[in-house]
């Protein structure tokens, strides 16, 4: 059995194939593995994270495979408060509150109220293995989350928090997704038992950021890449996949690999660069051409020690001025280094993107130091990580459900097309786009693999 | 200087470079030239039209080129009176009217002259040539047509009709396009001294689909090909695009070309399916996630005769019922055989593409029974053309404008990438996806190539 793609999600339905007594291959076209998984060794053990970072409650499948490997988690520092920018002004919070990590703003709090608890609705009858069968499926899918807010809230200034708050979460703004999508997203944040609340997805204390990976999530699939050895090849970008009378080819420019089945662990927006013959049905064909990647872009400043603890501040911002409009405290557990993690989204993104080395790095610790005072300028490092220009990811956190796309062509998410098979953290129902629905995915491609072999 | 994509675009810019005293080669996927462009011989000479079928007033490069190759036109049978089918009921009526080829159904009327004359002053106010310039672009494009006309209209029925419209013009519904990609698309139905209307873009009698091209329109791109001769490779698609040193090597599985320049000639949906190194730069990687084809099938029922003239109608239609929503009068202008020409798009060929072929046809025959008598329902041949499982087309007739993409990636759609141009109708500012804009955008590129030789 053949994996592309040796991210987490395709490590994970190799360990299992192989597990089950099946010869297994993994092609990778980075020179290392991990996808979107990806640490900065500052020092031996010492990393800050570029990618996937955190862990956190109903993250069952991530929760198991990272105890069962032996990687630790610690919880991110959460002592004290929170920033909160907008207009030029800071004020700090508590996220112990009923809002979480969501700012108390007098002047937001009834919309976020309304419209939180409306998509928390919303979600709770959503089925997140099959979001396109909601009775209101087609009605949700035509419509932009933008204009959902706009509908359901009465300032101006929360309809600006909802697309801010798009950037780091979809690394889009609110116009770019569908309501249906949103809110499928919001479910996803949950398991079997607890469907997903917004507050689970964005939150820190008792949400998806609460735990960090000690020695960095790239552990995982390392340490599963080192299990799998010399099956896994690395420098191998798939080219070509052919399917003819039950044997499967897989085409990199060096190599050939043959089998019965492969399981294409990616992005749709990159599988969709794999040419297929014969070549892919029009509903897997279309929904590939329309999941386009979130543009996120993040930043690390890395300090000598984290200053911002000692003034009572958790090292978490949301801020509606500036390119970086969510902050963490991303210090390594250990080494004493202090690092602020600040994701730059979607609009924030594309302006980032566009500006020289110098520009970037004097824009990101401006915000910093509106947040964090003057300290903030004075980093030891800045660690920019491009995703929308990384070749093998093209954009991070997840593909994105642009209207039409998710109730037309959700189904070809997960549909086999003959002997291929797709994971990838896209094709997950629960913690779609996190690390916990790569895990899931994969688990469940291998389930489907093993079944027919 | 290779040119990657043997369409009208494509042969277009090699004719150019060539005839600027430069050696050239095209490299097409398919067995044929004309990509889009596409006949079916019944008999020798005598052709049904797959694909890009009309030419109409302002479409001049267009002409000039027919007429410079000596391929002649003839007026699309127009005379007597349109079908309107809605609600299980037929009514005609004279596309010679103020409203053209628009059914005059009073229930719409207010609200046609109000969306259509709105659409119009807006598409007035654009540079066709750079959209994302508009000061209101940001606006325009974070919102669907759909909501734009769900807010400038007071009956469903004319909503229903406003989708049912974009289903053969774009291929799509109308949430799945930005007001600025629509209102775009309708200042491009023009040439430099008149802004395009909707009307233009929409009617038969002095619109896009005013006349046919004797023989059918592939005889433009089989008439270059010929003068182009061994130049042109059939059968290779083009894999990878290498740049370095001045050097861009186009690779498919089994060459190798080597020169200066390359003109990429296909739709951005498809260019993103080059693995190109060094990679493309985010703003053109992300144009080419975020333009997706739009989902059109074509069905042509071939008779002994053209009997719908002889009950005084066009052959045309707009229905707001079945599958089939606008049909035209296909029968070519030798033979005396007639054809009926449906377009079958957006949520409609989702569904038509779900169906066995015996229930597709059933389902258009009945279509056309409804609009045209029992008599439709016997016709010598069915000829279907599924352009969104087109391996090398993936969708027709155009890349679409999803909310978001033209006003933040619109430059990417013409800016060079290195030694890297980009033709292609989608390229185009006027007529975009007509095979005018295919001529424009040919022309251009080899202009910029020849600037650079």
């Amino acid at each position: 059995m053949i994996v592309v793609g040796g991210g987490q999600s395709g490590l994970v339905a190799a360990r299992n194939v192989l597990s089950g007594g099946h010869s297994v291959i993994v092609l990778e076209a980075r020179e290392r593995v991990g996808g979107r998984i990806w640490g900065h060794e500052l020092k031996p053990g010492v990393v800050v994270e570029r990618g996937g970072t955190f862990i956190g409650p109903t993250q069952d499948h991530l929760a198991a495979l990272a105890s069962e490997l032996r990687v630790g988690t610690f919880p991110v520092y959460d002592s004290g408060n929170a920033v909160y920018y907008v207009d030029g002004q800071r004020t700090t919070y508590s996220d112990a509150g009923p809002l979480g990590s969501a700012p108390p703003d007098p002047t937001i709090l009834a919309d976020l109220a309304s419209v939180v608890g409306t998509v928390d609705e919303m979600a709770a009858t959503i089925d997140v293995n099959a979001p396109w069968t909601h009775p209101q499926a087609a009605e949700w899918d035509a419509m932009t989350f933008e204009a959902f807010v706009a509908q359901n809230s009465t300032t101006s200034r929360f309809r600006e928090l909802a697309t801010t708050v798009c950037r780091p979460i979809f690394g889009c703004e609110a116009h770019e997704i569908s309501l249906l999508y949103t809110v499928f997203y919001v479910a996803a944040s949950g398991n079997e038992t607890n469907i997903g609340t917004f507050q689970r997805n964005f939150d820190t204390r008792n949400g998806a950021q609460q735990d960090g990976f000690v020695g960095g999530s790239q552990r995982i699939p390392e340490t599963i890449a080192a299990h799998l050895g010399e099956r896994v090849h690395l420098g191998q970008p798939v080219r070509r996949i052919t399917q003819h009378a039950g044997t499967v080819e897989v085409h990199t420019d060096h190599l050939t690999a043959r089998g019965k089945r492969v399981i294409v662990a990616c992005a749709p927006a990159l599988a969709d660069r794999i040419a297929c013959e014969p070549g892919m049905p029009a509903q897997r064909d279309h929904l590939t051409q329309r999941e386009p990647m979130g543009q996120l872009v993040k930043v690390t400043a890395i300090y000598d020690k984290p200053f911002w603890r000692a003034q009572g501040l958790t090292g978490q911002t949301v801020s509606l001025d500036g390119l970086a409009s969510v902050t963490f405290d991303d210090s390594p557990q250990q080494g004493g280094l202090g690092a602020l993690l600040a994701f730059v989204g979607g609009d924030s993104a594309r302006s980032y993107l566009a500006m020289g080395t110098h520009e970037r790095e004097a824009s990101v610790l401006g915000d910093l130091a509106n947040y964090f005072g003057p300290k903030a300028r004075q980093p030891r490092q800045v660690i920019e990580t491009l995703w929308p220009e990384e070749v093998y990811s093209r954009g991070c956190p997840v593909g994105l459900g642009i209207p039409g796309t998710l109730s037309a062509y959700g189904p070809s998410l997960r549909e086999p097309v003959g002997s291929i098979h797709w994971a990838g953290t896209e094709s997950s129902g629960y913690w779609n786009g996190y690390m916990d629905g790569a895990v899931r995915a994969g688990q469940r491609a291998a389930t489907e693999v093993l079944a027919e072999l």
